[in-house]
C-alpha cells in the first residue's frame, strides 16, 4: 500500500478457515481496523483535544529504582504452581505458567523446576565435575575452569518426559495450560560443547554411552549415547545471560537438546564412559513407559513435535464477540518447526498460523493466528509439524497406540504417563468460559 | 577426524593473530587438550576408579522449590549498580552487570533502568495509551485491548544514549564494564506492531512524526518519525516472556530497535501524529549532543555499531598463564553485526572470532576467541562491523570528531557524554591484574 492509503479503506477479512480464522497477513499493514470492525481491541474517545487523563502516578515522584527489579505487584499470578510446597521429603513440581506469558523465552523465575530429593545449596568452589571411566586420562573441572573454555549459546527447551501427563486421562481434566503442559520451558543456554571435553579426556572409541550423575541427595543418574554428547550436547553454566538458577542445576547441568527432561543431568558431577547403558532407576523404572500391551519402551529419549495454545485458554475469559489472537508455542526434540496450523471449528477447517521467527531447532517458536469469534460455542485446537515431517498425532491414533487411564487416578504414578504430544483443544462457550474438551 | 582419533592426538595450537589468539575453530573436535597442553582449565585426578567425591548437599535433603525461583546466594555479587540508591528526587541508573553475565540476553532482573522521576506504580487497569492527533479517529488501548492482537517477537537491545559515556574522560577511569557499558541490555520483547495501530486511528499522510509520551511523573517525551513507526516499532507488553518489569515501561513501552533508548518511551500513554518535530527537553536538551565546534547535534536516534569485551575485563583477575576465552557482545542499531575482530597485542595484529548464531538485527551478538596467555602483559581489544559495513571508529578518530572531557570531571552532565562507539581495551599485567586503557 502506498502512504496515501493508510488509514483510508477497511478491506474485508480474509478468512483463511472456518468460524472466524482470518488470514495471518490481515493485519500487517493492509489498514483493516480490528476496532473499527468490531467495537473490541479499543474504543474511541470523544475529547480529541487533549483526551489524556493522568493517573495519579504521573502527578507524584515513583519509587526506588532496585539492585535487582523483579515483576509489578499486579502480576502477583505470574507464578509457578508448586506440588510439594512445604518440602516433604519426596519429589517436587514447579509449573511453568504458560497461560500468562508470551513470546519464546521463558525468564529464569519461571522455568520449570523438578527435584527429586529438594534444591541442593551447592558452593561452586567446592564443586567438581569429573570425566572419567573408559578414557585416556580422568578429568576434574570446576566452574572457574569451564569458565575458560569459548562457551557456545543454543536456544533450547526442556521439557520433562513427563509433561502433559493428565492428558492420559480418558476425560479432559479442567485446569490450566500450566497445570497441563507446565514440565517444559525455553532458555538461552551458554556452556562447553561435550565434544570438547571428552576429546580433552581421551574417550575410548568403544564407549558408546557415558552415564551422566548429579550432586543431588538422589544422585540422579541417566545415561547418555556418546553420539549425542558429540552431536549437540554442552555442560551448560548459563541460563538466559545469569549462572543457572538453583532448580535447573545450579552450578552446572548436562543440556541434551530435544531429549527427555531428567536426562539433561542438573548439578552435575560425574561424566563416566561406559560401553552399555547403568539401567539406572531413573531410566528404566522413573522414566520408562508401559505401553498397552504390557511391553516396556526404555531408552525413548526424544520428546517429539508438540504445540500448545496458550491463548485463549482455560482459566481465561473471553471478554464478548470480537477479535482475538490465538497463540501458543511449538517445538520438536527433532529439530525446527516448519508449520502450524490453527482449527477454530473442532478440526473441520485449519488455517496456517504465523511463526515468529528466528526459528532454532529444539526450541520453542511462537505461533499466532487472528480469530473474529461471532460469540457461538468454538473449538481452538492446534497441531505442529517439524522439519523432518513429524505431525503432532491425532488423538484417537495416540491413545490407541500408547493408552490412557481412567478418571479418578487413584495412582498418581499410575502408566502411562509420559511423552504425550498429541493436541489439546480449547472449547469457548457462548457464556465466555473456557473448557478442556477431547475432539 | 573419526572416532578413533578422539583424545589420540594434540594438535599444535593455529595461532591467528599475535600474543596467543588462538584460531575460533581450533577447539571444536579437533582433539586439543587445553588441560593437557598448559595445566589450565582442568588437572587430572588422582583415583580413576571412583574419583567423586561426595559434598555436604549430596548428603542431605535438599531445599524448597519455591514459587518463583531466584539466583543462588552464592552469586549476590550479581546484581545491578545504583545511582541512586536513595531515591532522591533526580534521575536514578541501574546498570547492568555485563562482566559477570554470558550469552545474550539480559535476565529481566538485571536489565538496565533509567527513571527521570522514580518508578509509577501503575495499575494495568486504569492505564490508557491514547492515538490522537492527525488521525481520523483517536483510539484508546488498553493492556487487555492490546493484548487481543497478534503479537510479534523482536530480540533487541536498548541502549542509552548516554552509556559508555565514562569513555570520554581523556584519561581511563579504572572501573568494570558493568559501571562503563551497563546501560545496555538486550531481551525478547512481543508487543503490537505500530503500523497496526496507527492504521487503525487513520494517521495523515502529513504527520511526518509522532509524539510519544510516557506516564511517569515526568511524562517524559520524545518525537519519533513516522517512517521509523512504519519500519518495525512495536508496543511491547512482554519482555523476555513476562509482563514488562515496572522500570522498563510496564505495563506497556514504545521499542524503536536501534535507536536511543529514551526514545523507546515506558509507561506509554500517548501517541499523538503530528507535522513537526515537538523539540521537547528530552529531544533538545537532554538528549543532545555538543560537539567541539560548538554546534550541537540534535535527532541523531541511531546508535551505531560497538562491541566490548566482558571477559577478562576490569574486576576479574587472571589465574596464571594459561587458556581463558576471551568473550563479549557487540551490536548495531543498523542492523546485524557482520565481523568481530580481536586483538591481544594491543591492535598490532587481529583475529576474526566467533559469532554465536542466531544473529539477529539490532541484537546482541556473542563473540569469543580462545586465548592462550604466555603470563606477560597483554591488551585486549575488540572491534565490531556491522551488515552496513560500518565500523567501530579508532579512538583517535572519535575523539577528533566527537571530542573529550577532563578528569576530574566536576560537573557530571558535562559534554560531550552520548553515543560513544569507539572500543575499549583492558590491559592484563604480568601479575593477573587488569586496567581499563586507551591505546
Amino acid at each position: 500500500m502506498t502512504k496515501s492509503d493508510r488509514g483510508r479503506r477497511a478491506p474485508s477479512l480474509e478468512h483463511v478457515a472456518g468460524n472466524g480464522l482470518i488470514n495471518r497477513r490481515a493485519l500487517l499493514g493492509t489498514g483493516i481496523t480490528l476496532a473499527g470492525a468490531a467495537g473490541a481491541g479499543a474504543v474511541a474517545t470523544g475529547a480529541a483535544a487533549e483526551p489524556v487523563q493522568n493517573g495519579k502516578w504521573s502527578m507524584e515522584f515513583g519509587g526506588l529504582t532496585p539492585a535487582i527489579q523483579s515483576p509489578s505487584p499486579f502480576e502477583k499470578a505470574v507464578t509457578r504452581t508448586l506440588s510439594n510446597p512445604n518440602n516433604e521429603p519426596r519429589n517436587s513440581h514447579a509449573r511453568t505458567p504458560h497461560h500468562l506469558l508470551a513470546g519464546t523465552i521463558t525468564p529464569n523465575g519461571q522455568h520449570f523446576s523438578i527435584n527429586h530429593a529438594g534444591i541442593p545449596n551447592i558452593d561452586p568452589a567446592q564443586h567438581k565435575l569429573v570425566i572419567h571411566g573408559m578414557v585416556k586420562q580422568p578429568m576434574e573441572f570446576t566452574l572457574e575452569s569451564l569458565s575458560r573454555y569459548p562457551l557456545v549459546t543454543r536456544t533450547a527447551f526442556v521439557e520433562c518426559a513427563g509433561n502433559s501427563a493428565p492428558m492420559f486421562s480418558n476425560e479432559p481434566i479442567q485446569t490450566t495450560a500450566q497445570n497441563i503442559h507446565g514440565l517444559v520451558s525455553n532458555s538461552e543456554w551458554a556452556g562447553v560443547p561435550l565434544s570438547v571435553l571428552l576429546d580433552e579426556a581421551g574417550i575410548d572409541p568403544k564407549a558408546k554411552w557415558v552415564l551422566a550423575e548429579g550432586a543431588d541427595a538422589h544422585l540422579l543418574s541417566r545415561s547418555i549415547p556418546t553420539k549425542k554428547m558429540y552431536s549437540d550436547a554442552i555442560v551448560a553454566i548459563y541460563q538466559n545471560g545469569e549462572r543457572l538458577m538453583p532448580g535447573n542445576g545450579y552450578p552446572m547441568r548436562l543440556l541434551v537438546p530435544g531429549y527427555q527432561g531428567n536426562m539433561n543431568v542438573k548439578f552435575l558431577r560425574r561424566l563416566k564412559a561406559v560401553e552399555q547403558p547403568a539401567y539406572t532407576y531413573f531410566e528404566t523404572k522413573a522414566y520408562s513407559q508401559i505401553l498397552p500391551d504390557g511391553r516396556t519402551m526404555r531408552f525413548n529419549f526424544l520428546m517429539q513435535v508438540k504445540s500448545f495454545i496458550t491463548a485463549p485458554s482455560f482459566g481465561h475469559t473471553m471478554k464478548g464477540p470480537g477479535f482475538y489472537a490465538i497463540s501458543g508455542v511449538a517445538y520438536s526434540g527433532a529439530g525446527r518447526i516448519a508449520k502450524v496450523m490453527v482449527s477454530a471449528d473442532g478440526g473441520k477447517s485449519w488455517g496456517e498460523a504465523a511463526l515468529q521467527g528466528p526459528i532454532n531447532p529444539q526450541a520453542f517458536t511462537r505461533f499466532t493466528m487472528p480469530w473474529k469469534w461471532d460469540g457461538q460455542p468454538a473449538v481452538l485446537m492446534s497441531r505442529a509439524w517439524d522439519e523432518t515431517g513429524a505431525a503432532q498425532p491425532l488423538r484417537a491414533d495416540f491413545v490407541a497406540a500408547r493408552g490412557q487411564t481412567k478418571t479418578p487416578v487413584t495412582n498418581p504414578l499410575a502408566f502411562p504417563n509420559q511423552h504425550y504430544n498429541s493436541m489439546t483443544n480449547w472449547a469457548i462457550g457462548a457464556n465466555g468460559e473456557i473448557k478442556h474438551v477431547y475432539v
